[in-house]
């Protein structure tokens, strides 16, 4: 509770007046033969010393607001699809992890990748789960991808866009990318160009026409004044039929090698066959292997108060400011002479926030857990994947 | 262990050759009717945030040994003097923290004043407590007088001049402090200026001219240069009948209170005697009551490796340090771009080490603590004394 009471500049936003007027529908119905496939098998480890590997980025409350991010990803999703159509997929070490946060959901949907591999195989998987599960209603079939550790603050509006899309994918032959209006030169992101002319019934439903992943500053300062670029999200909308005839398009033996075990999926054999699967199975993005190539791809033109939180940086536009721009999450902060500082604490295990005092600190970094404090500045924040590799390193020594 | 282990610099220090070589003594014999007052009332309020109302100062284990600083005292006094001729003066609130510390003193040492005052009474309540205690042997008895949260790394160095000093006071009629040899113009010292030539048969034993208390910076200079001045420690050694001459002469009206009282002493009346004294009391520190006014007062010239912690910054020098001149305790700390910080945690429950990592911070000041973590300059630790008052006001509004 100490810690909602910290985040209230957080709450009144994520709780805005429209929010009030916003009647839930009855989802259930309407979305039953739409899934959700939440990609956790990341670590996170930029945001050292919260993130560990046995306790990665998705599964902690960053914010301090009582639900981790996974949690979060679940609920906004939740408010349109059934728990019973939402898949997790991550690795096997956090099998137990996912189950403990995301109790609502049954077990064998939490789809466990027996390696690391990049989105493509991630979502081919949760393609042919889809197809098993869905049965003869496979063909209309509707998928919602997201990434576990993304925070959204306009939930609404999210659930709005998501809509809209799963419009557009049900009654084209395209697939769906949610672009995110930018607010600054972000040399961290991939930038999708879009028409200038809307041919869909939502005007914010645009033809991509050029991805760009990670451009140098001057580039996306182009970008952005040009007006035609947003934010590449990550958040994916399609039917399965689409997907599936991009992947037999774009990465025909991947594609190959999920159908010849279609049978597997969602039975006992699951497990063994996607082993083999991923033994043979090419490691490459989705983005890479079929966004950036397919000429059928639409963006939806968003702004809901997306962030990926990549960075401890990210995270502080996200938090409440006090007068010197501070932002805190589970921290009573005292400071003097302070400006622009991100001071998060989730050391106390109680649930009450860490009295922290600072002084002569100016656009710091300061992360304090219970075992481990990083106090960095904000502009050497790639300092701190070093910084695990480092300690990775010293652990295996010791 | 772990803090041990952090500690290794500093151990190795104290555990020097020449200990090894040093032969304990019959110390319980030869000092069986030498006393010592461990002095263990105050707060220690800008060791924030580790020293609480709570937890003050000498309760604390701020190097990481294992051992608080009141036990290190205890130690250190216990080579020489039995443990039922070791009285401790502090506040009733921190009776039990006593005990807790000091299993192996008798309850009744334990001598709690009514509320705060200054050196003066408590010193005058333990001679009254020694004088009954010591029955008729109290005109031979001896005392040792001693702050309970100073740092003294040279225990074999400290007991020798204490014994020297002992011995000078039951040989003469002087009261004697121990000075300590300056390192550098402290302003937060007093400074006792000696007499070039030794008058007694040991050359460390001078006779004292003047005391300054907390000099201007370029008065403790000229202090320095010249070579005359040594820091006051605040450990005075005095034989019973001198000690009870110097509060005739110098306190008559405080000595009076007492001898009023004198035959409550170790029986159950004393608390209500001292109730009832202290009522009456002047405020009054030993060194302004009584020490700067005395003309027999000597001053043994001392290099034990002392400081009084007075301040986060106090502590640095006696920390072992890095290559970059970070001390630490209690931390396993991580740094890059950062020099000369004083790096202390206690956070962890089971004695193991923090990790910290700091990055571009110079000369900074970081505490932390199970609930709450300082960063703040070394150039600015006033702000601490500051910090806490601040901190109270909060917690009496909230």
């Amino acid at each position: 509770m100490a810690s909602a009471i910290a985040l209230n500049g957080l709450l009144k936003t994520a709780r805005h007046p429209w929010m009030e007027s916003w009647n839930k529908p009855n989802l259930m119905t309407e979305f039953r033969n739409t899934y959700a496939v939440i990609m956790a098998g990341g670590i996170g480890s930029r945001f050292w010393p919260m993130s560990r590997e046995s306790q990665p980025k998705q599964f902690l409350d960053i914010l301090g607001t009582g639900r981790s991010l996974i949690q979060m990803t679940f609920d906004r999703l939740h408010r349109m699809i059934p728990a019973e159509n939402i898949l997790v997929v991550t690795q096997e070490r956090y099998r137990d992890l996912v189950s403990e946060h995301l109790p609502n959901i049954p077990l064998e949907n939490v789809l466990c990748e027996p390696f690391i591999r990049n989105t493509a195989p991630c979502i081919a998987y949760a393609n042919h789960w889809v197809r098993a599960k869905a049965g003869k209603l496979a063909h209309e079939a509707c998928i919602v991808v997201a990434p576990a550790d993304h925070l959204i603050l306009d939930e609404p509006g999210f659930i709005d866009i998501t809509k809209t899309a799963i419009e557009h994918t049900q009654s084209t032959n395209q697939l769906v990318t949610l672009g995110i209006k930018p607010s600054r030169p972000d040399t961290g992101y991939g930038y999708i160009q879009f028409e200038d002319i809307a041919n869909a019934a939502d005007h914010r439903v645009r033809a991509v026409k050029t991805f760009t992943e990670k451009p140098q500053l001057e580039l996306a300062e182009q970008f952005i004044a040009s007006g035609d670029f947003y934010w590449n999200s990550g958040i994916f909308i399609w039917s399965l039929k689409n997907i599936t005839e991009a992947f037999e398009n774009h990465l025909p033996e991947m594609q190959e090698l999920f159908v010849e075990h279609a049978n597997a999926f969602t039975t006992p054999g699951e497990k063994e066959a996607i082993a083999s699967i991923y033994g043979d199975c090419e490691n490459i993005s989705i983005d890479y292997g079929i966004m950036e190539k397919a000429s059928n791809v639409a963006v939806v033109l968003s702004d809901f108060g997306w962030s990926d939180l990549g960075t401890w940086a990210s995270l502080h536009e996200k938090l409440p400011l006090d007068e010197s721009g501070n932002g805190t999450a589970g921290v009573d902060l005292m400071s003097h002479e302070s400006i622009g500082n991100v001071v998060v604490s989730n050391s106390q295990s109680d649930g009450s926030r860490k009295t922290i005092a600072i002084r002569g600190l100016n656009n710091y970094i300061i992360v304090d857990t219970a075992d481990s404090l990083l106090i960095c500045p904000k502009s050497d924040e790639q300092w701190v994947k070093q910084l695990v590799t480092s300690l990775k390193a010293k652990k295996t020594k010791d």
